[in-house]
């Protein structure tokens, strides 16, 4: 649903205003059944012979989604996979606000990071009912990245999207993604190494 | 696999010669069963009674990995994903290392970028066969991936690590693997979302 949305709003900033299901297969890499499939889900979008209104599909796309709201994100760690992530293509436009950075290092906490202060990562949980995050990034090292989100879960934290390449062990009503670059990485040296 | 080679490589780090299913299991957030399943498939090293050796599987888990050589990486993008990437823990001692960068604009090319020259893109497929790349890191923008990667496969590369938030179309013998950290961020809003 992501890489649809990706793709119509592709589509609507070159000036589309209807977009068929071959069209949106080919951007998409999929098969134009799978996308009527998958948009059938969602409610009677497509016109037979007229294709999908790019506008309406990228509201209720984007609805869905739960991002015709912002969000207010806490970044932990003031480190460069944070700014990384704050510079993002496509990153702000969809609502996602980042309000906060903290740290744990006193050479950092108090100098500005992007135009955010860094805050001593010792005031999170003070801090959080005022500022009411939604959700957590942390781009802590392996070996503090459980405490750390347990110190984010205790504030009423509930979504966590975590760089550190080890799981996580949360309570159920917390959702965790983790971008594992260091993975992934290795399934591209894998896939080298059995090649040759 | 990952994930077992890190926690066996935190358990040597903290002086672990030795590691129960058990153990791991509870590192990795597994059952100990499903532990000892996936590491038969890959030979006998657990002793009942004993556990696994921690060195000997460490090496061996790194050797089926493909980590047990270096690998030439290339990152086209000299901007704050590839630089981040370059400084995510565990990544250089595993053996991924940085050896040409290139930007396609003029303002960057000739500057240096963490240490490294920001080369020409123009100048790719000339440098090829001399720089002799494994895998390139795509941090483009979305409109410009597909394209780059063309020229980047034309080159001979058979690995890419794509930071672009597109599908790419590339043939079999090429392995792709992209990280997408809006879809990550979009799984989250879309959990928060639909859970108030």
């Amino acid at each position: 649903m992501s890489l649809y949305l990706q793709c119509l709003e592709d589509a609507r900033q070159r000036g589309s205003t209807t977009i068929s299901s071959e069209a949106l297969a080919r951007l998409g890499g999929a098969t134009s059944a799978q996308i009527r499939h998958d948009l059938a889900i969602f409610g009677s979008f497509g016109r037979r012979g007229l294709g999908y209104p790019v506008p309406e599909l990228v509201a209720h796309l984007r609805e869905i989604l739960g991002l015709n709201r912002d969000w207010r994100l806490v970044v932990i760690g003031a480190g460069r996979i944070g700014s990384a992530l704050a510079q993002f293509p496509g990153f702000a436009d969809r609502g996602f606000t980042i309000v906060g950075v903290y740290d744990n290092d006193p050479r950092k906490i108090g100098h500005r990071w992007d135009g955010h202060p860094i805050r001593d990562i010792a005031t999170l949980a003070a801090d959080a009912p005022r500022e009411q995050y939604d959700i957590a990034v942390l781009a802590v090292p392996v070996d503090r990245a459980q405490a750390i989100a347990d110190l984010v879960v205790a504030t009423g934290i509930t979504a966590i999207l975590n760089f550190a390449p080890v799981p996580l062990r949360l309570p159920a009503s917390v959702t965790v993604k983790t971008v594992n670059m260091t993975m992934e990485l290795e399934l591209l040296s894998y896939a080298l190494a059995h090649r040759r």
